[in-house]
């Protein structure tokens, strides 16, 4: 058939360069789904409202029902865009007389902003269920390692001991976090502009609300210009795509560091990791590397999409076109990297031996030192504080002659003569019993990891009940559509 | 006195050069005033487990009150940041033996985290309010307007007639959604990291509860390597003003086209715009050029903290002062970018008569036309579609004689014959008949806006009631925390 | 439903996911050309240093000649990269005793820094070629509008009259810059880092001179691990490229003012525009809007490369992986926009009855008025511009009587008593005599323009040679190089 | 004095926010200096072109060369931005009636954008000297190291042995295009938009050519529109800025791995370190993470820029007043970053028995032992990486025998009765017997170093003297205005 948009108002085609510029089918592909139920939803509430006949809407629910049952293949894919694409083969099965009716009371706008919030929001829900499969993981993982200990870093310097568990537990907790953010936008994402039509809603009778709740929306965007005109949800998803990608590349990071032969902490499992073209020997921490990389990509979706939006009047401008590739490019990198990561983090394989010995290099006692001075010696904070970072200079395990040394030189007399012991001095500097002492929330002590872990079990039951309520939610009203469209034929 | 922190481990002094590039000082007086809360709370805590003395506790409040009210210009600037200078303060003023115990149990890597975290919120706060400012000024702006018509446009052709209320109320929306992502940032802001230390908490029996809960956080932050870690929610909270700059940017983008000698729909007051050094006649919208300039200020602001953040290992590194500047700048920009477009909107003049007149220029009736005749012709919308749109090359305001023909050409009848008549096609060519048509939610039919502004401005006011709450939890915390203090000197 | 959501992902083992996660297929299809000829370079140069026999040499031409001609259609692609599928095809082709050897004294690491080299130059002088095009067709646009006068703007709003000719003039100039900058960056491309292999170069007596210039190579990167390391020529080629599209960016924004009700300026060819699937009366700027639109993606090209490259430490990483598609995308956008916006502006309608007559609204000739006076009756710029900005509130075309009345009111003397007439008068309020006068290099003066059009003509004449002969010195290496392949057989 | 530019059109003057939002002052401080030689350039000519008398030229140059000595302070900072500031201040010394003459015939369009360019050529020129120093330090590091071993990393496992000195130089070869990349950009800033007023240049006889070459520009921008419209120039020295920031990025990180405990390859000097307020045994390399951090800084300046660019219409809009800091801000940055680097680099301590006790660790030597096998017993590249590689399983030191039992299992031979011997084998495994064979241009092997380092000097020397002309052009351009200044008092 001729093309059913530019008939009318235009004269000449475009060139097929111009055509490639222009279309935005390999994204569409993405929302042909969306798509199909968004006609169904539509056509349906133009029934009972009236403004198609009964007949016209079992017809069209006829020719959608076969679309999606033939999925994308059979789509002519050298129209403009999806919508076009599928109106056309709706009307080669059904005809223009009903096919041609479909599209009363909307336009491309509101329909193109349904269906992406209707992809997004799946999206959404898939990297929710694969953050809560990451996190469990790091929790269970940190269950089985509260008393692996390993030297904590600041400014990659050994700074205190800590337990493997309490360093997983820091990426679980970051994670979480992300989970919530990722709730909070799904909240921004799950409403819905249809019968927005190109800005100025229609004239036509329709009900938004009965629209939006068979779709599974949490409500209907009120002002229809700006349902149209508007994707800083986009922008939102894409921050919070980024600011997990960004903890991931601080996890890959580590990963690699530690997988160095310097470090030797953990190694990789071979799945997660290759060889060398030209090194026989090597054992590369790829998928790690490519994880901290691909960080780049989503940030790089996020600057799209601002860039995009910038300074763009209102309502709907072609631009908005070009957003939908990166947010989709975006979710995709973000969730395959959760995934990687948690079968990265399930198999592998932890050096506890080299983490323990480790743990007590560089002085990492020296903090519990001078806060013993403190407590046994009743100086003040800062005085220990010198004290130990002159003996640093020479030892890494001070004796307490060498303490009383120091301090009679600063202080004109002897911590053991005001309550400094040997056995206080050597606890100080034995790593575990350093750990056991952090006994406050959300430290390392492995009695406090035990309580902080079913806490955070606690926590994350909690939000999988959550997100499977989501899920339930989206699931029974597409469930309930069929049905209705079954039953309307 | 020399330097409290380099006395002990390292032996020379860093250069003037080195001292510039490492300062965090220009960004340390945003935390002052947090700063000292944090440090009272945190001495009334340590007192309560008595792990300082009541009589040296009573010594540092003293000094912390003074220094309160002394204010940053008594500190000594030429210190690595903030917290060092105020520490070396209060030892000035009341001695080491007391003051060298305030730090215990406590590192600055938790105290940044925490007092960024305290002065965050508050901008939080403050940019929230001033966005609820302008969000109720659009409102009131658009209850005035709700029968002014102008044209609506996609890709900024005119499409479709609508009025000014309908277009502010996009604007009105969109900023709705900014509020909303705020609100769900602070949740994820106001919470307290302080006693995590330097990422492993401490052997001192501190209570991190009773001093989150002083300082009006939420809650503790639970990992305590996380706690000292984390700067996502800098991204958070950059991203959120981004969004915010965005749709700022776009009213901006607006003011300016309108405010053009072409479109002339509106004329900034005198406040807002400047003239030229060169052609005397200008009259300038600079604020709103500014403010669409400042989106790049904001979104460089997102792109450096993501930057910075991207492919750290854990716990805290340096590089994460560098983050602090940028999140104040974004903060302030965007705060005043808001304050500003309020007080744009509060005084903009509006050339209503421009406006209506341009409303039905472009044949932007056209799709009600199209919609007529399928409601009173009965023909699909795809045909109506194709017989305006062949009208539209010849015409704007076609007659029934004129659509009868184009119609035979088409489908071999005249459209006359199925029902359409002349009072229906001028029906459909009126623009206010054509708004008062589109009555569905969201749509700028005058009396569905007078009732999408009255669920409005409910809406408005349960969100200014849970930013007060938020606001009065804070001030309440503080108060009572600046009474316990006065007690306990 | 759930299979809306999660359809597909469950099946997949992850043996798959990690392979789909980590292959570089898609991005490498851009690069298998060059990796043919790298491969024949460097075959022949192992021959020729007696690495390997010249049977083998034989061997492995024949072999390559016939993959090239059978394309990668033949390639298993199920291999992690390129280079290993067309070195498997090879040893499937020739057996491994022969294909085995090609490799020696090389890694992927320098085999595929070489190739995204040799692609991307290819990229490059694609680009320039177009760019050129561009820059051409505006300067032969511009020299038919010599004499069309047309407001100039600043802040969007008329500033002073100017020509159509002098305002495209103003981005061909910008454009002239964009095709400099890219020959800078092509000097920092086109060097080989060839024979680096993994970083440490090789033990083999290999000769990397003689294969840069066999490739076309300007010469050799000297330090074998910089070679493989770096990658500031993709960030310095993405910088390039935004540079191009925000130029463009800018041009298609005053391409969609310009095509508006308001300005009806221009109307770009039904080629360039699309309609509504709603109103059938328009006709939208889509390729401008898009074009404006990806600007956002090859910026946030940009965004990915850098981010990508931050904080990595040397040598290669596997994160640079995930660098190349992010060039190949920019690439691409940026010169399919050139094309374009060349093809925009060549079937450009230009409305310059309308222009003409704006170009006086707004009282655009204030200046010329105000200089007059400077001129003709001896005041200061200041003093002219005070009296001007007064007359502007209440007319656009003063009197000499009304200048007479605010000067007298002002300086207490009529301009007209010191030597301003009616004639200068009225000279400086016509827009064709204001604009003659601005007779300086690079003003819209027509006499003046057509001496910088044929000024600009001649630049472009040099840069064109300069493209030609940069262009045919790849195109003799790469001639000469399959003329001694074919020899070598 | 009232405000010279608002008391014509406008009749409201701005309050106080609106004063701090729109004003420049802080930016402008930059320019103070480049203002007021642009002012005495434009004098000088518009006396030489008779628009002003000898006389008021003789009184304005007066009055500009007060204000240069007399500095900033005495400006009124009250004003929009710094050119009212100075002509405020100029009319205050000297009177309206010639003060008032100094901006005919141009505009702050133009004076502006000529002042960016003048100070931004000046910041580059200093980081260029900088950026000198820097690859010096480094080759002459480099110098002293060309014997020291290291292990060489890819995906930061040990992959071969390599020297000090050749990992150094990758660094340095590195920068050496990063100041090539600068020398072009210099090109496109130093060229001189004065004269262009407004956009359309002027009706006043001004001569462009002179102006422009008593600033030390190398040419005048021809087009008037394109000279105050464009910030690509801006945006390229911001993307060559990131480039730069990025490498240090990577050289910060490296020195941050080694200067931990498990790598402890280096240590910085204690005045480039700092230590913690906790933790008194920490010497944390604080000043290469500030610069891994500061790169983002420079990075969200690009991001700013571009952001701020992107989709404006020509000419001049208030926007690109926003873009100024930003480049400031980068500029500073970086160059204070390659500065801080140079020092860290000069005072740096080197481990070299660990670097040397590592080199082997991890069967760096596997590569040269599979090619020993290729060159001595004739078998192909990849057999020889299948059986090294296989050994690598079990073994990093293997033994002829060991090589035969695998080679038999493999192939069906020993490759001891092919020609491989165990002098051989015991070459391939030492490491400076290993790197020693790297004899290939830009290789690690000493001799080859001494060579490229020789050759290094000579391209060092050649790029210092270009430096230095550039340098020079413009101290001499500048003298002479202050002759020609003075002579004309």
């Amino acid at each position: 058939m001729s093309d059913i948009l530019r008939r009318g108002r235009l004269s000449k085609n475009p060139g097929e360069e111009m055509r490639a510029y222009t279309s935005s089918m390999e994204a569409d592909k993405w929302i042909f789904e969306a798509d199909v139920y968004v006609d169904m939803a539509h056509t349906l509430m133009l029934s009972e409202q009236e403004i198609i006949s009964a007949e016209d809407c079992s017809k069209i629910l006829f020719g959608l029902l076969q679309i999606k049952e033939e999925g994308m293949d059979m789509l002519d894919f050298s129209y403009e865009d999806i919508h076009i694409s599928l109106e056309s083969r709706l009307i080669d099965l059904i005809g223009e007389e009903a096919g041609g009716r479909m599209h009363s009371g909307r336009s491309r706008n509101d329909e193109v902003a349904t269906c992406i919030r209707f992809a997004l929001r799946g999206e959404l829900l898939s990297l929710l269920e694969d953050l809560m499969k990451l996190d469990t993981t790091l929790t269970t993982l940190a269950s089985e390692h509260i008393h692996t200990l390993m030297p904590g870093f600041t400014h990659l310097q050994h700074a205190q001991p800590t337990t493997f568990a309490h360093h997983l537990m820091a990426h679980a907790d970051a994670l979480e976090r992300d989970i919530s953010r990722l709730i909070s936008a799904y909240g921004r994402v799950n409403i819905c502009p249809l019968g927005s039509a190109a800005f100025a809603s229609t004239g036509f009778p329709i009900n938004r609300y009965v629209t939006a709740e068979r779709l599974g929306f949490s409500g209907a965007m009120t002002n229809s210009m700006d349902a149209v005109s508007s994707r800083d949800f986009l922008i939102e998803c894409a921050a919070a795509f980024s600011n997990t990608m960004i903890n991931l590349s601080r996890m890959a990071e580590e990963l690699i560091l530690w997988s160095s032969q310097e470090f030797n902490f953990v190694e990789l499992d071979d799945t997660y990791a290759s060889t060398s073209s030209i090194m026989p020997q090597k054992k590369n921490p790829d998928t790690a590397e490519l994880m901290r990389g691909k960080s780049g990509t989503v940030v790089g979706a996020f600057a799209a999409l601002i860039t995009i939006c910038k300074g763009l009047p209102l309502s709907y401008n072609r631009d908005l076109q070009e957003a939908t590739p990166h947010i989709i490019k975006s979710a995709h990198v973000t969730d395959a990297s959760v995934r990687m990561m948690t079968g990265i983090m399930d198999t592998l394989a932890v050096n506890t031996g080299i983490m323990d010995a480790q743990s007590v290099a560089g002085f990492t006692t020296a903090t519990e030192l001078a806060d013993t001075m403190v407590r046994d010696a009743g100086i003040p904070f800062r005085t220990a504080h010198q004290i130990v970072g002159t003996l640093s200079r020479t030892t890494t395990t001070p004796t307490l002659q060498e303490i009383d040394s120091v301090s009679s030189e600063i202080l004109g007399f002897k911590l053991s003569d005001k309550g400094l012991t040997e056995a206080a001095v050597s606890g100080a500097l034995d790593p575990m019993s350093n750990v056991e002492r952090r006994l406050v929330v959300g430290g390392p002590a492995p009695i406090q990891m035990r309580d902080d872990l079913t806490e955070k079990k606690r926590r994350l039951s909690a939000l999988q009940k959550q997100i499977w309520d989501m899920d339930l939610a989206i699931e029974r009203a597409l469930d309930n559509l069929e049905e209705e469209v079954k039953k309307a034929i």
